[in-house]
């Protein structure tokens, strides 16, 4: 199979950096290999960093972002508890299905996407009922542009005795994420965004909290795949077998974090922002607006409007098939009018911002 | 991170063609990519021919084989539903396990490892109580290197109106499934064994019975990862969005299911059977003995009785450290005294049965 390659500008997954590709073709191990456990321990590490944690618990789980969703809400509520997500987007509302599909009661705060929830409202929904097992909220909303402010709710969520989980997926690499700081009690990534490795490994992060929730647990977590401690168990302690994990992922993901770590993850986070801002200077230079508002918008990820009258999925199978550019779908009602362009990772540079907004302008001229 | 080459002779994952591991690095891939969709096209195909079957439902589920064992019970059994298990090794143990954890009500056949169940013990157990929803059965017991016969399992499975679920993990690719001529409703398997590809996908394949049967759920699908009509709509029809797929794995797949059509599926089946026979009968020169009875060993997977008072995992260390060869360590009560060899997919070959006996002898010298 011949592939050419594409410059990766959607919501990812994100261009690799090279040495990310080569890592994908290292000799395969097996299960108990101590080359494999050496380079898991090297990205708990690492990882640690990206979440600002100090959380022993911070692994992989072994399959995409979506799954560590699912896995917050399969282990850490039962049936029948009451869980509050504040839901301003596409992953914030899946969130809040799945917790349905798990069986809790669920509160949704909803505000329009691209705006931001306010305190007040999470600590009146909490109030309002049963108190929350879980409090859910999405740090970096791929599917509007906007980010959420998470400072004040494990504030609001400790009032009520509740646990506070962040979904980074979008956020991690690209912008700081402060488990610590914040009082998150779970948190998770996707290792194909702003980190920059394929996709396949899900990291998350667990507090002191989070784990003596579980272990106070009156039913089992339901699902064996994304058992925690069944996943954590062979991850930190290199026993029991679980299930078989992928030693191209996870080399692949060591070499992306030590990228990160020779970086830095100011120098990061300021090249993400600042051509985040390119971007959308560079959008305005050829007629075009961005979403959200520029207070709330995330350095990695933009919402773009068409102009009327184009159909979005006419200028992404341009942009693709003319220029080797992917850029994204816009979720929702977005979608009619919107795309989303991704600067992530090692995408994230000025020459991408450059020849994405060059090839715009070509495509709509 | 520089690795020398280990010769995978464990129970999984397997030593990969250099095409397949070159397939890793090809340029990433989005998910809506028409290269990986084509892919994921091809791969089916493939698929069918491996699984014995022309079911329309046949795809990958974006984790490895354990959670299509998963997703089999969160998808086809609902909390309180009977589930009968043919229980004689460690996953289908498991099985029952995990049926427990979904809430259903389960029955074990247990035989002693390395035996086989006889379908007289089968129709009894579905008899005693409530009509089965689901019968599950191992065909390849990678903890005993011993198979099961499924044929006939299916005449008993409907006369009870059951489904038939057969984890193919081990099987698939190494000797024949054949899901269309035993009927079975759902079979699940990995990529990383007989196939040759890395781990992380989860070739699955769905019955018409299978499928009305998710139809008539009371209840939705708890698992939102796991969920077939979310994976299938994504793998089949390309859309709508479910979750991130890996392209690398999927490009890798590819390729190793072309290199089996390249082959043949008798000619591969044929190659591990001879293979195997070579590895048992290379034991036997050198004074081991290979589990179980030679009359239901399986061709890919032997486990070894190593001498009294020979510590398994010395030898396990020893062969991976001065040998570069891994093996696996035997499960349960086997542990103490067991090796368990695979000859699998692109190691299947006698070099390599030579080269492991070789290093045994050298190493219980």
């Amino acid at each position: 199979m011949n592939l050419e390659p594409v410059l990766l500008l959607g919501p990812g997954p994100s261009a690799m950096h090279p040495r990310v590709m080569q890592s994908l073709a290292l000799p395969l191990r097996g299960i108990f290999d101590p080359d494999l456990h050496q380079a898991m321990h090297e990205i708990s590490d690492g990882l640690r960093g990206l979440f600002g944690t100090t959380n022993r618990y911070t692994l992989c789980l072994p399959a995409s972002g979506m799954s560590a969703m699912e896995a917050g809400i399969a282990n850490l509520v039962e049936p029948g508890d009451r869980v509050v997500v504040c839901v301003n987007g596409f992953f914030s509302e899946r969130i809040a299905h799945i917790a349905e599909r798990y069986g809790a009661q669920v509160t949704r705060i909803e505000n329009p996407w691209g705006t931001q929830f306010d305190l007040g409202q999470v600590q009146d929904a909490c109030e309002q009922g049963t108190p929350p097992k879980l409090l859910a909220v999405v740090l970096a909303e791929t599917s509007t542009g906007g980010h959420n402010d998470i400072a004040g709710l494990s504030e609001i969520a400790r009032r009520f005795g509740s646990l506070l989980m962040v979904d980074a997926v979008t956020a991690i690499g690209g912008m700081p994420v402060e488990v610590d700081r914040h009082g998150v009690d779970y948190c998770y990534a996707g290792s194909q965004k702003c980190i920059g490795s394929p996709p396949g490994l899900a990291p998350v992060t667990l507090s002191d909290r989070a784990l003596a929730a579980i272990d106070r647990r009156k039913s089992g977590c339901p699902s064996f795949y994304l058992d925690f401690k069944l996943v954590a168990a062979y991850w930190l302690d290199g026993k029991p077998y679980h299930q078989t994990p992928s030693s191209p992922l996870i080399f692949a993901l060591r070499e992306a974090v030590a990228i990160v770590r020779e970086e830095g993850l100011d120098a990061r986070y300021a090249r993400h922002k600042q051509v985040g801002e390119e971007l959308r200077s560079g959008l305005r230079d050829i007629g075009l607006q961005a979403f959200p508002d520029s207070s709330i918008a995330l350095p990695m990820l933009t919402v773009v409007r068409l102009p009327e009258g184009v159909e979005p999925k006419s200028v992404i199978v341009k942009l693709r098939s003319e220029h080797h550019i992917e850029v994204g779908a816009a979720l929702g009602e977005m979608a009619t009018q919107h795309i989303r362009i991704g600067t992530m990772g090692y995408a994230a540079s000025s020459e991408n911002v450059k020849r994405v907004t060059e090839a715009l302008r070509a495509t709509l001229a």
